[in-house]
């Protein structure tokens, strides 16, 4: 009675009784004594249906990883499976290695148990705390995208990855299937994905299990795989099913694999394999309770037996249904794993648990990078050239896929905007990764390319994700007003990193990186419906130390802040630049000092002395409304020459916060420094005005702080008319200064009447001739 | 030479040359003289690529609706085709009735040129300025569901959805496929899809152009589809192609409709079919210019020809492009399309720019509303009985059902949970809509269901949002985390709204509901990633005509808040509640006198008379912070009886704001009332503290208000632990209370003292026993 798949089912049925004692137990792990009310958690918190299955798919990766010396990631699509990773983690013994309170013993189990879903203890899902994980068990349809990214350019791995069929029902998830249209099979590795169907949801069926085989044939041939198909329930016959699809799933890349390493590899897509696992929900768990269907039903979707610890009925119920598992069989008396059993896990590293690609910042190697001076704009003097300021990023980029290019660390994911984004000079030396038919007038589409364009903002962020957390690098550019496709991604990430952070043993992984352009002051193809900054209010509200916001007002400071950007490590850096042509403003060296204060005092363009108390502060945040205060500054300070107007601009939002609110954060002396305590304070902000609001609500100065910024008004129109829609141009920001400085008199009264002329006549010529009056569309900085 | 496809071939260049004439040309309308410079616009903006495709299916749906006498909705998921339905609907005559400034003639049609993407005219995408739509052209992705949501309960509806093979690469588009396991052929239009594979994005191929028919063709199949291939270039050829799929298509869709409306129809889920059509991008444009490809490739994705305002050849280029068409062959000397052309053209509302289904707001019927009175909660003394609060919006939901089930106009929408957010009563009068196969074990799963659940917030709301602008009514419930996955589509949802109040013959359409619950507070199954309220401060950026944000503290609160929602047209309404049991504070009479006025001050919980001057106010906004305050107020009352405590609960937070900001402003005056002028108010906020700041900021008493809510800091643990980590239970708000009335002496400080001991202690015994403390769990309100 010990073959190979007996052997594996005992293993199962130990994942799974440690599955259920995390979810029930408190104490008395191994059942030594009948179970009582006190060894049951009062608050019963966990999800047993799904649980099984991964399981299932646990030991038989153990299987395959043991007979063929694999590196496997395990990606648990659903997540909320969490008692059967830590269960595997805690058998194969990798988990007591990290965690050495929880050790591989009767005590250890008891703790185990206990810690589940428990103040204090560990949380019911996957989560940065769970071992071989790089994927939380949070929001759901991302698993695959997620397995993608870690497949790519690490040749050696292999990415199981588990999707749950309510997964399968999400959007992302539907479009990451097409990922393999991205897979290399000569430099990336593997991804196998496992369609577990068992069949339910919380409260429902789902849509792919009760899609018969056929239609899933069809699906899933149409997606470009192969399906092999496991299903059933009697636990031997699936034993042998599953090791037979495993295998020829292996067999089936490793000689994919093969072919494309070796010598005259046609480039051809492969159909990789993939697994449908038809098993039933809550397996091997009660067929019934309170006279109502369990098993194979949504009823085992959480805790199938509710009050186990106040109904004796129930209790006895759960120890029946853990008893079935016959923990004797098991583990010895001490509580640890039978040695023949414990044999069937992989040893060191290659247990799913220890694996060093679920630890990204364990493999991660710093960036060579270029020095960005070398690539900085010549600026002989304030706004006197007119450039595309992301122009200098993509040459930036260009040199970073270059210097690290045998590395095979960076990518570049875009929804097909990387050319539009002006960011092109990075296919100098490099492509697009397609691994469609291409023809001969394709541009830059290469089976190899580490520029990774597709139109779904979803697989983009998924794809980054997966690529950082198992330790390379990478920045994500897209149109400012679609990055909100991806908001409650950012928001798993942010959170994933905040926990992360806390766990000593997960070393820090590359920051992720956005690039927003095509922003809100200039969708000149598009309209109102391309118009959101609001990327900038949801980011903020992630924890401090991991978020960050940069506006560089041109070129240089935009060339610093990447290049800083690319240093940092477990951080969200946004970055919102425009792709248009701009004025120039600061040499590289001036550039450093102002991106490194993160906000400073721009004397060349103020009319008075840093040192001077100015009458009134002109505050910038924003390449538009840097470009618009220095206009109105201009226009101010010719007709009122003795008004004293000081030039604030900020590069990094997060200075404007407290210091003890942000590490970024100016100290109260500092921010009365620049904005003084009591002036007057125009402030022209690039998204919602709120925002600059929220952050400075504390200063003392803020009761003066008069922003402008995105008002929600928007259309198909000029980039100046969009300014003045919205109040940001510079005759509304002059005007603003006028009416909070009421002691200028006469002649500010008559600047007054001529500013609202100009508006007039603006308006009146862009309806006319469909383009700013020449004297705006040429405006430039005057020289002093 | 006048078959029906040569006729229909002219009346296509009519279509292509208006197209290309509004993204070109300011004056010279019909090329009555060689196009000069100024004849051009300044500003070349548009989208070419897609557009003659639209106009060839726009074209062939003509001839459909003519001859079967149809009504057909024409989805444009290729929004940025914008001029096509623009020249369409000017081609057939509704845009000069809507629009009569732009006649059916050459000043008409120069107008209609000049407007195009010009300052004051109208947007360059489909967008609500467009007739017929009801979907923007902005982000891409749910095209489809829109079209699903338009068939639902419009049985006479076909919606023809042109899918673009850009947007086929978006997740919301890849799940959308799967709506036609929740459309009923008895009840339910027909949506038929059309995938216009014109084979490029901006600067590359997509997915599915580059994929085989035969990979296509499985591909669908196994969404559950029949797909009809079209594909070709040469114009006659296509029109018998296209003319021959759209006949096959409506055959089948006829004949799947007349069965499953006549007797014994057996409920299957039937196979509708769907077109693939493979046509070139940028077809009938240049084929080359400036030496590169452009026809057939991504060049031609915007503007083809892009200095022909400055360069004489490029100029050339255009006007042989646009004689191309025979402009005299289309049109009479004054500029008005020929006869026998505009006999192709459907007739008054069969025409698809004056589809009254695309203007739903003609259609909408008011709902029939039951007496919320009669459900409400009986509440003898405030805080008496502990209910599950949402079980009464259940109630409510249940006979809005029933008071309109034959109307067939209003459905709930939500992520498989409306029984987990305890909806369920609505389960006794319908059942969910399921078009799979059904078990006998199965529960409220039925063929006809007006209840929607998938495992996809996209297509929830995508679904709701096509439901709602054909004018009918609804509801989205969803976990407070994960509504942030939709919220680019509540943007563009809010700004379609703002746009079409804007717009006289847009009638208003039904508002948008959400009931968020599982919130951030109660996440006893799950953890930290499901914990996020930030869906308030997202929505908040909208403008204020648009968006209300309520969080009813109890039953009848929630009740009344539902009912005024479900009364209200162009809005977005996000409802607040958690779905645990909770106390109940106010009688029917009371909840419907506190949510008039949004806000107000609760004297049955202050230590001191609403007139009275108050030492200090505790303010909450929200279930949980409500609770909490209450219990703080219970303390500190029974300690310092002395002390003159007011607790003011708000319940609209748009009440915040000044009334020039927000129609729901409170003026200063009352809000001073509440918040006094200069007492200190702590704040308890069910989300980010800093929205409370930021609607505030302008207030009076703004520097006193010190606002406790969440600080991202969550994990799995008890109902009371999460505040506790967050600051925001009773024993944080009363410190916090005591450390801004430094007047109040010893008794204070033991107290102090007291409340630190309280919470050490709670921190000691959650992570013992798992639970709360039984003198929190067990809390109620003091009776006085």
């Amino acid at each position: 009675m010990n073959t190979q798949f007996e052997l594996m089912n005992r293993y199962w049925r130990a994942a799974n009784y440690v599955s259920v004692g995390q979810i029930y137990l408190m104490d008395n792990p191994l059942l030594a004594e009948t179970l009582r009310a006190e060894h049951v958690k009062p608050r019963l918190l966990g999800h047993w249906g799904t649980t099984p299955g991964l399981n299932f798919i646990y030991v038989h990766l153990n299987r395959l990883i043991r007979e063929r010396d694999l590196d496997v990631l395990y990606v648990c699509g659903p997540g909320h499976g969490g008692p059967a990773m830590v269960a595997n983690t805690w058998l194969e013994g990798s988990y007591s290695e990290i965690y050495p309170e929880i050790g591989r013993d009767a005590a250890g189990m008891g703790k185990l148990f206990k810690q589940f879903s428990f103040p204090g203890g560990v949380p019911s899902h996957v989560a940065p705390e769970t071992l071989g994980s790089i994927h939380e068990g949070g929001e759901l349809g991302y698993a695959l995208a997620h397995a993608f990214g870690a497949a790519f350019d690490n040749p050696d791995l292999l990415v199981a990855c588990v999707v749950g069929d309510g997964e399968a029902e999400t959007g992302p998830l539907a479009a990451a299937w097409h990922s393999n249209k991205f897979l290399n099979p000569k430099v990336d590795g593997a991804v196998l994905p496992v369609l577990h169907l068992n069949g339910y949801k919380i409260a429902n069926p789902t849509l792919l299990a009760r899609m018969d085989d056929a239609e899933l044939k069809s699906l899933f041939e149409g997606y470009g795989y192969e399906p092999l198909f496991v299903e059933g329930h009697e636990p031997m016959a699936m034993h042998a099913l599953m090791a037979g699809a495993l295998d020829r799933a292996a067999d089936r890349i490793g000689e994919t694999q093969r072919q494309a390493r070796g010598d005259g590899w046609s480039g051809e897509r492969p159909r990789w394999p993939m697994i449908v696992l038809r098993s039933p929900k809550g397996w091997t768990g009660p067929k019934e309770v309170d006279g109502k269907k369990v098993e194979c039903f949504w009823r085992s979707h959480q805790v199938p037996v509710s009050n186990a610890r106040g109904d004796a009925a129930h209790r006895k119920i759960l120890e029946d249904w853990m008893r079935s598992y016959r923990p004797d069989e098991l583990f010895d008396a001490g509580g640890r794993l039978l040695p023949e059993l414990a044999a069937l896990a992989p040893e060191g590293l290659k247990r799913m648990g220890a694996q060093p690609y679920a630890n990204g910042g364990l493999l991660k190697k710093d960036l060579v990078l270029p020095d960005w001076k070398s690539l900085a704009v010549e600026v002989t003097r304030p706004g006197a050239t007119n450039l595309e300021t992301t122009r200098y990023m993509g040459a930036y980029l260009r040199e970073v896929m270059r210097l690290n290019a045998d590395a095979r660390n960076f990518r570049l994911m875009g929804p097909d905007e990387t050319a539009s984004n002006r960011l092109d000079a990075v296919f100098e030396v490099t492509d697009r990764v397609w691994m469609e038919g291409i023809e001969p007038y394709d541009v830059h589409l290469a089976r190899e390319g580490r520029v990774m364009e597709v139109l779904s903002e979803h697989l983009c962020q998924g794809w980054l994700e997966g690529y950082l957390l198992t330790g390379r690098h990478g920045l994500f550019s897209c149109y400012e007003a679609f990055i909100h496709i991806v908001d409650s991604m950012v928001n798993q990430h942010a959170k994933w990193l905040q926990s992360s952070s806390a766990l000593p043993w997960r070393k820090p992984v590359a920051s992720l990186n956005y690039l927003l352009t095509s922003h809100v002051w200039r969708q000149d193809h598009n309209g109102f419906s391309h118009q959101d900054p609001g990327f900038a209010d949801f980011v903020a509200n992630k924890k401090a130390d991991i978020v960050r916001l940069y506006f560089p007002p041109d070129a240089n400071t935009l060339l610093w802040i990447t290049d800083h950007c690319l240093r940092t490590w477990n951080r969200i850096n946004v970055i919102t630049a425009g792709k248009q042509p701009q004025p120039q403003w600061l040499t590289a060296t001036e550039a450093e000092t102002h991106c490194r204060a993160g906000a400073g005092i721009w004397e060349w363009a103020s009319t008075c002395a840093s040192e001077e108390e100015p009458d009134l502060v002109m505050a910038c945040c924003g390449d538009v409304p840097t470009l618009e205060t220095l206009a109105a500054v201009g226009m101010l300070g010719k007709a009122l020459p003795e008004l004293k107007i000081r030039v604030v601009n900020v590069v990094d939002l997060m200075t404007l916060q407290p210091d003890s609110v942000h590490p970024h954060g100016l100290s109260d002396a500092m921010f009365d420094a620049l904005f003084t305590r009591d002036r007057p304070v125009i402030f022209a902000y690039h998204g919602y005005p709120y925002l600059i609001h929220r952050l400075t609500y504390r200063r003392a100065n803020h009761d003066n702080l008069h922003v402008h910024g995105f008002q929600e008004e928007g259309t198909t129109t000029t980039p100046f008319d969009m300014a003045v829609l919205n109040g940001l141009d510079r005759f509304h920001l002059a005007l603003a200064a006028l009416r909070r400085l009421p002691g200028i008199g006469a002649r500010s009264a008559s600047l007054a009447v001529l500013l609202e002329r100009k508006l007039a006549e603006h308006r009146a010529y862009v309806r006319e001739h469909g383009e700013d009056m020449p004297e705006i569309a040429g405006w430039s900085w005057p020289a002093r």
